[in-house]
């Protein structure tokens, strides 16, 4: 099955079982709306393409890793556009989850969705216990405290931040995590995927704090200019806009070098050009090429 | 050691590892605020004590499951008190977490005291794989959606709400699993003891109705009359304050009746009749003695 049809049913099956008759159905609506339809999935697509290109012994424990990491993106985004975070009307150009269902659904809907993460891997330790431990173990450093979501996102709310701490923690945690599961799942050395997957994550960090400062609302789905609204740390602020497509660029350049010597180290590179090329608005590059400032990478 | 000092050195160790010095430090000082001083530590105390009934042979693992119920009763305590639930300034006579902390490191607190409570288990699988592959199953089930505490809290925001599925969901799911959870580590039979753990979490909510409708928001050191506020159902809407107290003594004698044949039967039995005394407050007791409706259950 393709990556794609795979990170689908996969989630699908996780939200089918959270979603039972059982459910309240405000609580189960609200789930499915979280989940799908999904953005880019390059998380779950990282996961998979790290298991593939160590032959992928265990599709089923790739796709449970896939999702986990996948559902715990979805809580953080549920929770971001919450009113006492970036108290956002729009995600992907629909209404955010807390202005369908109200404030108390999507706050049970940000647990839920964490349950299932574990859960989906948690099935597979009696059949895997050694590589579902190690993936539980990546998986609880990448979504709580000291240094996972939770803690990326509790940075916004200390008086003075450790800039490094605050962007690995709120989004290159969980881009690690999906590498570093997929290398387990691949009987490979997770430590040798981390730097991959980390660039990778910090480029998306970089990319989002762009779209933030430069994006039109309307094409991203979302509000804009939240990161100077909040006062929130952002690389756009400290080196620029051209600044920060340079360092864009050299994180996926990084990224790209890093990949460990394997038998699908091609099909890595093809999914991280898809990657970057998603991440990098076009816009963008064109208005800044027009005021003379362009970069290396051409991701139009 | 004893069952008391187990629980807070495992709880020590967990929220310990979590605030690890390169944790935000609000949200460090907000995941131990959330934690200790605790309250009755039922819920661990139930998990430790079925082990216990069963010649307790991985303490590690019952602490970890032990944990793991009471990291899940504290986020549900942190969330309940949010402005959109039950806007509590008090819990236990402290202010509540959001209003010590605010209300974005309240809601990152319920994600990490999730993360750690999965991860306390987690830890224990590559050593003990069946038995924590079980535990882990139980608390996801507990926890999460169709029918976990996330769920339970789900019900209120239903136009139509199914009580007995909102009861079970919001209390006695979680004192269900720590019984189960008890009996997987000590290789008994786990289904033998859920009606134990379920009738005592009925019986907390009975309390907990009967708490919020008659107690003495100075003595219970949070607000009451949320219930009737919410529009929440209620065992003492339903039935009366006489008739909640009758369910409530019969809820424990039914537990007390459940308790499986096992060494440690006596013990259970103990357990169960000092936790059915912290259930009862003496005020309402009395009140409803004077009032010629007496129960038959002397826990005052």
């Amino acid at each position: 099955m393709e990556t794609e049809s795979r990170i689908e049913a996969a989630l699908e099956q996780a939200v089918r079982a959270a979603t039972a008759p059982s459910c309240p159905q405000r609580l189960a609506s609200a789930i499915r709306y979280a989940v799908f339809p999904g953005g880019g999935r390059v998380r779950p697509g990282l996961c998979l393409a790290v298991a593939r290109a160590h032959d992928d012994p265990d599709p089923g424990l790739a796709d449970a890793a896939a999702v986990a990491v996948e559902l715990f993106h979805c809580a953080s985004l549920v929770q971001d556009d919450l009113p006492c975070f970036d108290d956002a009307p729009l995600r992907r150009g629909q209404p955010s989850l807390h202005k369908r269902f109200g404030e108390e659904i999507a706050i049970l809907v940000g647990d839920a969705l964490i349950v299932m993460a574990f859960n989906a891997v948690s099935s597979h330790v009696a059949k895997q216990p050694a590589k579902s431990a190690a993936i539980l173990g990546a998986l609880a450093r990448a979504a709580g405290a000291p240094a996972g979501i939770a803690a990326g996102q509790a940075w916004e709310s200390e008086p003075s931040v450790d800039v490094n701490a605050y962007h690995h923690a709120k989004t290159a945690a969980l881009f690690e995590a999906a590498a570093v599961a997929g290398a387990i799942v691949g009987d490979a050395d997770p430590e040798a995927w981390r730097a991959t997957g980390g660039q990778l994550g910090e480029a998306y960090q970089v990319a989002d704090d762009l779209a933030d400062a430069l994006g039109e609302s309307g094409r991203l789905g979302k509000p804009i200019h939240q990161d100077g609204h909040k006062s929130r740390p952002s690389v756009v602020a400290d080196l620029g806009v051209a600044g920060a497509l340079a360092q864009l660029d050299r994180l996926i350049g990084q990224a790209m070098q890093s990949i460990p010597e394997c038998r699908g180290r091609r099909d890595v590179q093809d999914f991280l050009s898809l990657a970057a090329a998603r991440l990098c608005p076009p816009e963008i590059r064109q208005q800044t090429a027009a005021a003379g400032s362009g970069s290396a990478l051409d991701c139009g």
